[in-house]
């Protein structure tokens, strides 16, 4: 698929229909997320793979307290209200795999070429992995939905990886049952909609 | 471009033709940038664009100066300084234009779906929205190499945008002089190899 209409078309998937996904097009995807640049050739990133349901079940537990959290904190209009109860915001337990991603970082007295500005630039190869993967997903058909409505903290223990790996985010992945009309769900529900362009400055 | 050529293909370009960057290439690489996933829909990325001579000379002296830096804080082996010190990191005055990103966070007391988890998946979006750019421009025929050895804080203030916007990277950008072999520079100098997949874990 030309890499511009992959670009374009690529959603952010809520919605799947109930249809496996081969672990041969996954490996592919995660080769994808593995050429993605990285600081200093760090490649930080660590996938974990499941199709597992007492997993998917406590990822959704944690979604859903961590959901009702944020519904308490913020005091939101009565239309927004509405609008975000409707919202399906993950399919954690109706897409065939979940991929939670990790960022391992590299020990601080470790000489790592470019993270001297920030070390949230491990944190941002990690993110360029992600994009890659979903890329790839998209032009062979699948989809992900990235979940960060998730205490990060509880990730690790429900994965059992170390305490000191980064959560990045849950991925729900599978064969999309919409294209959400062409256009992001959050603009097709009304929630909010893309500005047309990207913000430039010219200097 | 296919998208797994594209992927596969583009590099971290620190080596540049003497060849000019239309703005058309620009526009379109920027509008697919625009296309990346963010976080609640908040399209929170700032591009901030330049081919002026002076704001290069500025960013290059602030490279300068913070890789000497680095150089001090580690204790490098011999053989990890002869090779670092003949690594070109940056191509800030030799590449035609440079593409500064930055974050825009919304208020936090403003609603953004997602970024109850973490705030820094505001800047993950960002990222996204970096690779989607590169990807397209490497499409095109064009190439880009980011720069994060820099104190991110002087950022702001060299490209004249609000202090509160978040430093992600400054990318310069032109025509590719090389494929580097078609591997990444830090492997071809010998500094670093990538393994040949990403750890993958099943649970």
């Amino acid at each position: 698929m030309d890499v511009f209409a992959c670009i374009f078309q690529r959603r952010d998937v809520r919605h799947f229909l109930d249809v496996n996904i081969p672990d041969e097009i996954v490996d592919e995807a995660l080769l994808a997320a593995h050429h993605a640049p990285s600081v200093g050739l760090s490649t930080p990133w660590r996938f974990v793979v499941t199709r597992n349901a007492q997993i998917k079940q406590d990822v959704q537990n944690l979604y859903e307290s961590t959901r009702e959290n944020v519904e308490k904190k913020f005091q939101l209009s009565e239309e927004k209200i509405s609008i975000h109860n409707k919202l399906k915001l993950a399919a954690i337990q109706d897409s065939p795999l979940g991929v939670a991603v990790f960022c391992e970082e590299p020990s601080e007295d470790e000489y790592t070429i470019g993270v001297v500005g920030s070390r949230e630039t491990l944190h941002w190869s990690c993110a360029c992995a992600i994009q890659n993967f979903w890329l790839a997903l998209t032009a062979k058909g699948y989809g992900a939905g990235w979940v960060s409505i998730l205490n990060f903290k509880k990730m690790n223990s429900i994965f059992s990886v170390p305490e000191s790996w980064h959560f990045m985010g849950y991925l729900c992945v599978g064969k999309p049952a919409t294209d959400y009309g062409g256009q992001p769900m959050l603009s097709k529900e009304g929630w909010r909609q893309r500005p047309p362009k990207a913000t430039i400055i010219r200097r």
